[in-house]
């Protein structure tokens, strides 16, 4: 499977992806959302970090960020043991990430129109996909 | 003057940005609309640029992809010339311009009460901004 692009579908061809910037530094966007997914459906950053074709070292640095900026982690890991460590997302990261889909979600329906808008000044994009 | 987080505010010092992906190629973000903003004010790509911070070459090459991507272009220039040549953002650039910034408005309306609950979640930001 490859890494397509993220961000919710919003009719024919269409995406729209959000990123949230808290303050100057905090950010939330499509690939965290993505990364608490896989580390959901894996039990490992570096397994969920190849599912999504990304580095482990950059796996671990965008929890490392999540979890300074959020007041609890959203990733909790045990490195070593004879499973090699695991990684689980907390009940905050599974809240975040519902509201972030919630988010998404509102957001696809209530710009549905100014899409559409956008769309009709492209040029035919009949790509085939 | 500093380039900023880019987005939309959406209450306290929270900003969400939106990234439109057409099909495999098209795109259309909160940098693209900044430029066409300052292509308006300024009348020239390179003052545009300037303004923004960004490269000459960027500024072309963001310019070069939105009128590859609609079907009239976004943006008109004139080479050369006695006042070296100008740049001025089209009745289709205007258009496409006012939609993304209503799709910004109604998405940070729309999305205020998830955003909102996201917050809730951070460490608190005060960092005095």
């Amino acid at each position: 499977m490859t890494a397509g692009p993220k961000g919710p579908h919003t009719g024919s061809d269409t995406r729209l992806r959000l990123r949230l910037l808290f303050g100057a530094e905090a950010m939330l966007g499509p690939g965290k959302a993505d990364l608490l997914e896989a580390i959901s459906a894996e039990g490992s950053i570096s397994a969920a970090g190849r599912r999504m074709e990304m580095s482990y070292k950059r796996a671990w640095s965008l929890v490392d960020e999540m979890n300074a900026a959020f007041r609890n982690p959203l990733v909790l890991t045990s490195r070593g043991g004879a499973s090699g460590g695991g990684a689980e997302v907390t009940e905050a990261g599974r809240a975040v990430l519902a509201h972030y889909r919630a988010l998404e979600a509102v957001v696809a329906e209530a710009g549905a129109a100014e899409i559409e808008a956008i769309r009709s000044y492209l040029r035919d994009v009949s790509d085939g996909k």
